[in-house]
């Protein structure tokens, strides 16, 4: 379970938050979410593997404001040693803000796509 | 047709472009589509109506990079007094960079889901 | 004392945190500043006040990179009913990453310059 | 002289610009002043050297909104082998909107401070 709060920059004139930010709120998730499962981002890029996002959507169901506290619940839906795909449930107040899925895929330095390690997979068993 | 220009703050430390900007290039492409179309955005808010996006997608093909020009190439695929949905082509130098879908809602000022005045639809049927 | 993680969205591709992205974390820090002061801007803009940006200053001292926390230390350095100013100081691992000022004026819902109430003065005199 | 058009995106709360996007914007009018001048980012960037930001200052007069076209006016101010400083007269509808100044460190691939190429300099003579 990851946490965000609302900040002023991520509203916009309509007074709620602005659509785009939900995707960085669900990078922030994953990012967590990998940390956590003792895969941290951060080694998997020094190590020579990008995660690049392949596909991104988010169904908004109820506006978040600013101040508010969001909580996202990530989970993986698929994981192999080319693709790996997220979903995301970001609730405020116990109220349900907006539905998340991303799939990536696995490139190498070259930006090119190629197989993570088979020792990556073990993490997302569980 | 709309053209971005890639912003340095819009790349991130994969060398590209970072992905939640595409949503933010489909608004650009959408508030020019809207104003060619005679129905300009800021009209429409000050007439109470308001064009809530309630889903977005994005299928990222090939990478953009820093200084890159994007031509975004936008079309209405539905139209009605409750919802509008677009597509957007996102290329770069004639190699398709993105592909986008947004879904709209309109609300009214106390963000409850409206019914937009009929006129509003003549300006899509062309 | 607030802190942030740095997100992969605020890196660039230099590969350190895109340069703007400090103004927004002083922003995180204001608000947890006057949260703590019992003076939420939530409340102030309910109450028809808006703290509007003056003056930014920032400067960089030592880059910070994705996933890097972030210490901020705020400090009120002007406090009247026309104006307030803050001071931050970003620390990254105990060294400075940045130093920042911003400078704040009271508007009214018209945004025209108003006084403060008197009372919101005492939040910061200690 | 640069142009930009307000984004929805680049707006918040208060119905204005968040202060912090005219740091992005000074950065597209000195991309397109570098270009004008002969001397490409990219090209800069390719060639090894880094234009990093030391320090960044904004004064804010006038507040913009969604759909504004902001005309920006940039000035070398300091221009050596070390450092360049660049001054941005931001206007809208002929009316100032915001003054910034930037002052950038020329870095080589290691980010530490490096001697720029004298040639870089006579771009910046005239």
């Amino acid at each position: 379970m990851s946490r965000v709060r609302v900040r002023y920059a991520e509203t916009d004139q309509m007074g709620v938050v602005y659509h785009a930010n939900y995707l960085i709120w669900m990078e922030v998730a994953r990012v967590e979410f990998c940390d956590a499962a003792g895969f941290p981002y951060r080694d998997m890029e020094a190590g020579g593997y990008l995660l690049a996002v392949a596909e991104a959507h988010c169904s908004y169901r109820s506006p978040a404001r600013f101040d508010d506290e969001i909580e996202i619940l990530t989970t993986v839906t698929e994981a192999n040693r080319r693709f790996m795909s997220f979903h995301y449930e970001m609730t405020c107040a116990g109220r349900v803000s907006a539905l998340g899925q991303t799939r990536h895929i696995f490139l190498g330095r070259d930006f090119r796509p190629t197989k993570a390690p088979e020792s990556y997979l073990k993490f997302f068993e569980a």
